[in-house]
């Protein structure tokens, strides 16, 4: 396998590279920022893409934030991008609920482990859902629950999907009442299984630490709708309409982002060393996902 | 492989089965009982063991109980045994991180994600530990929880051990802090990775759900001290002094309990059937786990 190529100051390189494509997915986190802090020169980066009449669209498994809380984030730090650019796992989840597995009213509620951004991207697709920020569910278990959930008074008939993302406020009762869920045969879907969540320059545990609660009980995986899932790629290309040979993945994690590109059939996929994955882990012999070129920071396209 | 022998029923393969061993262990919960519901002639069977001198280990996996907390579980349900006769995941993992361990003071403090009697017994062995019960740990993330916890300012440096049981408070900030403690070098473990909780006659996630959360994050799994664990083996065997092949390993559980009495190397192994496994899991063709025995109840050894 080439060895990616390695573009930070290399003027010609850069040019020559963004010349391949007309669409960049973007991820968000780790790429544009960490949390509150903005990396330098992106608002700079993607108006020089702009210019150059290159189509954007962000891509992001942080199923925390809707597509609309998405666009506030970058009115406040200072991107320009719509609400209609951003893809988020989310949205991927609600789409294939509404789109992809038809159930049909009443039957197909949804049972939420994650926050509100699910809950958003759910209401744009007129799906209706329990749990969530829903405050009734972070109390503690009783015995009582014990004896209703097993008997199945506690539940809910017409939940059809269990769906989980990063949730910051789980409790044993949401665990419980989503294993009942997916015993009595609702679907186990997950926005996104990322390990990691990065933040203040640091990591914490990510979607995938929710669905792993789950997963452990119920002895199998969620089917996860965020990257590297290639039905979100599907999703995202039958929105945007474009050429996946003339189209660039720009991301942080390799196997998140950089696979999701390669496996998706991109022209290209470039890294970032900003975020969770290091040099070493695509450099290093015998390494499983390689970008086609990394910078050290979104910025460096620059120049 | 034999078919394990079906002694419901069967008054001389009863007699002859008990004959054979000095030393019953047991497991309790879908034993004993399921929750609060106590299963059929459970005292009289524990007396008609008794009765024959035979020798009685409880063995659980339930960290949420200390050794004191069955010994008031025992007298409420009826059953006689002392709280000498128990142990529990939870005493199993304090032994292991007093006295295998050997961490030095002041740098051997436990972050706990788990319930009191994991509490109870760190405290019996004279361990520290922060986390826990401590309503402190529950309440919602800040912004200046992800700061600090990313600079280390909010980590107490004399945590070497994370530990986690079966937690019914999880919060992300205990899940964050947990999965903090262990990037920084804090060894990994868990009192057990029951994949289920029975209860109310149903299944509830398990401890392993807690460890899950943070193994999912990590990227490695903790190292288990309960059963199939052979440390619990090795420590049950040196405080109760018992020979191996004159002991019977009880339980409802092939993944646990079974497979830790064979992987013990006792003589003999009985399933019952009012917990976890079915007798099709350990009957089919090929199954992994085999007891040597089975009975439809535990009560069913009465004849």
């Amino acid at each position: 396998m080439p060895q990616p190529a390695y573009l930070t100051g290399d003027k010609e390189g850069i040019d020559k590279f963004i010349d391949q494509f007309d669409t960049f997915l973007f991820d968000c986190d780790g790429v544009l920022w960490s949390g509150d802090h903005l990396f330098p020169r992106i608002p700079e980066t993607i108006e020089m893409l702009r210019s150059k009449g290159k189509q954007l669209v962000f891509v992001t498994n942080n199923s925390t934030k809707s597509r609309s809380d998405y666009k506030k984030k970058f009115d406040k730090v200072g991107i320009k991008a719509s609400e209609e650019e951003v893809f988020g796992s989310s949205y991927s989840a609600a789409i294939y609920i509404s789109r992809i597995m038809k159930l049909q009213p009443p039957k197909n509620k949804v049972f939420v482990l994650g926050e509100t951004g699910i809950e958003q991207e759910l209401e744009s697709e007129n799906i209706p859902y329990i749990g969530g920020t829903d405050p009734a569910f972070r109390r503690d278990m009783t015995e009582e629950d014990f004896k209703h959930i097993a008997d199945g008074s506690m539940l809910d008939k017409d939940v059809g999907v269990v769906l989980t993302g990063l949730d910051f406020h789980p409790s044993y009762l949401k665990y419980a009442l989503g294993f009942a869920y997916i015993r009595a045969g609702a679907e186990f879907l997950a926005t996104n299984i990322d390990s990691t969540l990065p933040n203040a320059g640091s990591l914490f545990p990510g979607a995938g630490s929710t669905s792993a609660a789950l997963s452990k009980a119920a002895g199998r995986e969620p089917l996860a709708l965020g990257k590297p899932s290639q039905a979100m790629m599907d999703a995202v290309e039958g929105k945007f309409q474009f050429d996946r040979k003339k189209a660039c993945m720009i991301g942080d994690r390799l196997n998140t982002d950089i696979q999701f590109g390669i496996e998706g059939g991109l022209g290209g996929t470039l890294a970032v060393l900003t975020g969770v994955s290091k040099k070493e882990d695509f450099l290093a012999e015998g390494a499983d996902v390689v970008p086609s070129a990394y910078v050290g920071q979104l910025g460096d396209l620059l120049g």
